[in-house]
């Protein structure tokens, strides 16, 4: 539990020359989340902020928007034969009154649309489930900014340069400051752990912000920035086509390949600020 | 269907150019797979190539080795209110006598072993479900084919340099042979797609074989590899410590930051040839 990364002996071959030495990580183990008690879903993650994770995975899946809406979380003791305890196996207590929905927006597919499966339905099931808007958020990023947002991401990542293995999440204000970053070896709890750090801190909706993401920007990234109220999802890669649509319809800014000053504004172009320079001294995530 | 790309404007700002171009992305749509008439799973996927995946699927969870153990496959008509094919739904009718078994790893942490939930689990799990053993299989493969294969990888990928956004994943032999390239906006979906063409070729288990995909080698696509019984897996990115475990544990070659001449053996070095160089021309992918 914790240990992010582990050193193993690697066989390095660079061309004709080969030498056995110690290689960085990233460790993966996997995650079991419980609601109430049940096993709800099971997630190969990097160890390390499982309570940020579990909470983030609720707010992208509907149940929860508040920290009043968790009574508590904890890891599972006595889940072995021996009765230790793994930390890879945790349960997280709602707060009374607190429903559960008919959990997967998989499921919501089939009850919200006239087009049976396809993307339209997607964008329905997104719209059913979200407790937040973000189109009339009237907060707009600058371009220099932005260009800056990739390089502080990195070095604010504190794995990456050793293991090239993790996927990091930063959310950042129009003034350039990334308040927290979060890193993972999967893209989707890199983003989970970030968005319940906030929902933790009772931040949500994530009004007046940003998120960016090492990777791509798929559907479901997307669906995670809106369930958090984020009106802006930034990606140092590409976007899929339904990331594309679910932005435009929502009224999510969602901005690709975002590689120092070059950049594509894929939807919400009323958010980017062509003209302001950043100003904002670099500040230390949290 | 079978859409792989679209066109979309976007904003191209580069420093303080400015322009509105078309720009092509990925297509990502929902699938839904059936089995025998009932729902199994939904999967975000680049559409094409979907009865290979919904086939790769089948292989990884363990319910299909052979080409006759599928019946037929088809696009479910009439999902929708106007009963019209979006082909984003379909359905696989196993033949009589295959069993389906309890689906899904993640379930079978729980009766497998001591240890409750963790990586030791994770790794047992895929050795009760396996069905192939790649230990015994003699294959070597030489430093001079492995490094022309990314090369190789992309030029055989027709849609990456165009949007950036896909994975890819191919299976080649140890004369540096493509048999077969997938590509997809998801990295599982990727080797689904070409495990799910090798069965319905009837070439399981993929002795001889191995497996590059264009990213990262986390546990999951691992033991992809391990249930097609193939014996390498090769990744242009880093591994994950969970999938080098496994791959230790079973007999399977791990290769990670694989770029030219240059890349790391995380396991199973004895499969691999410092002597032997590249001899095989350049074939063209199935």
């Amino acid at each position: 539990m914790g240990r992010v990364t582990v050193r193993e002996k690697v066989l390095r071959i660079r061309g004709a020359a080969t030498s056995s030495r110690v290689d960085t990580l990233v460790v993966e183990e996997p995650l079991e989340i419980r609601l109430n008690g049940e096993p709800l879903t099971v997630t190969m993650r990097t160890p390390g902020n499982d309570f940020d994770l579990a909470a983030g995975f609720l707010v992208s899946e509907g149940v929860i928007t508040r920290a009043a809406d968790i009574a508590a979380i904890r890891y599972c003791a006595g889940a072995t034969d021996d009765g230790s305890n793994t930390y890879n196996v945790l349960d997280v207590s709602l707060a009374p009154g607190v429903r559960v929905p008919e959990m997967s927006l998989e499921r919501n597919f089939y009850t919200t649309s006239s087009c049976g499966l396809c993307g339209k339905a997607s964008l329905e099931a997104v719209r059913t489930v979200a407790r937040f808007s973000v189109a009339e958020d009237p907060v707009r990023f600058g371009v220099a900014t932005l260009a800056a947002l990739p390089d502080r991401l990195r070095e604010a990542q504190r794995v990456f340069d050793r293991t090239g293995g993790l996927h990091a999440a930063g959310l950042f204000t129009p003034s350039g400051e990334l308040l927290a970053v979060r890193e993972d070896v999967g893209r989707h709890n890199a983003v989970d752990k970030l968005i319940g750090w906030a929902v933790r801190e009772d931040r949500l909706p994530l009004r007046g912000t940003g998120l960016l993401v090492s990777g791509r920007a798929s559907f479901e990234l997307a669906q995670k920035a809106l369930m958090a109220g984020l009106p802006m999802l930034a990606a140092v890669s590409a976007p899929s086509s339904l990331a594309v649509d679910l932005a435009a319809d929502s009224g999510l800014a969602l901005v690709g390949f975002l590689r120092g000053p070059s950049m594509n504004v894929y939807a919400g172009r009323h958010r980017i600020d062509l003209e302001t320079a950043s100003t904002t001294p670099m500040a230390a995530p949290g």
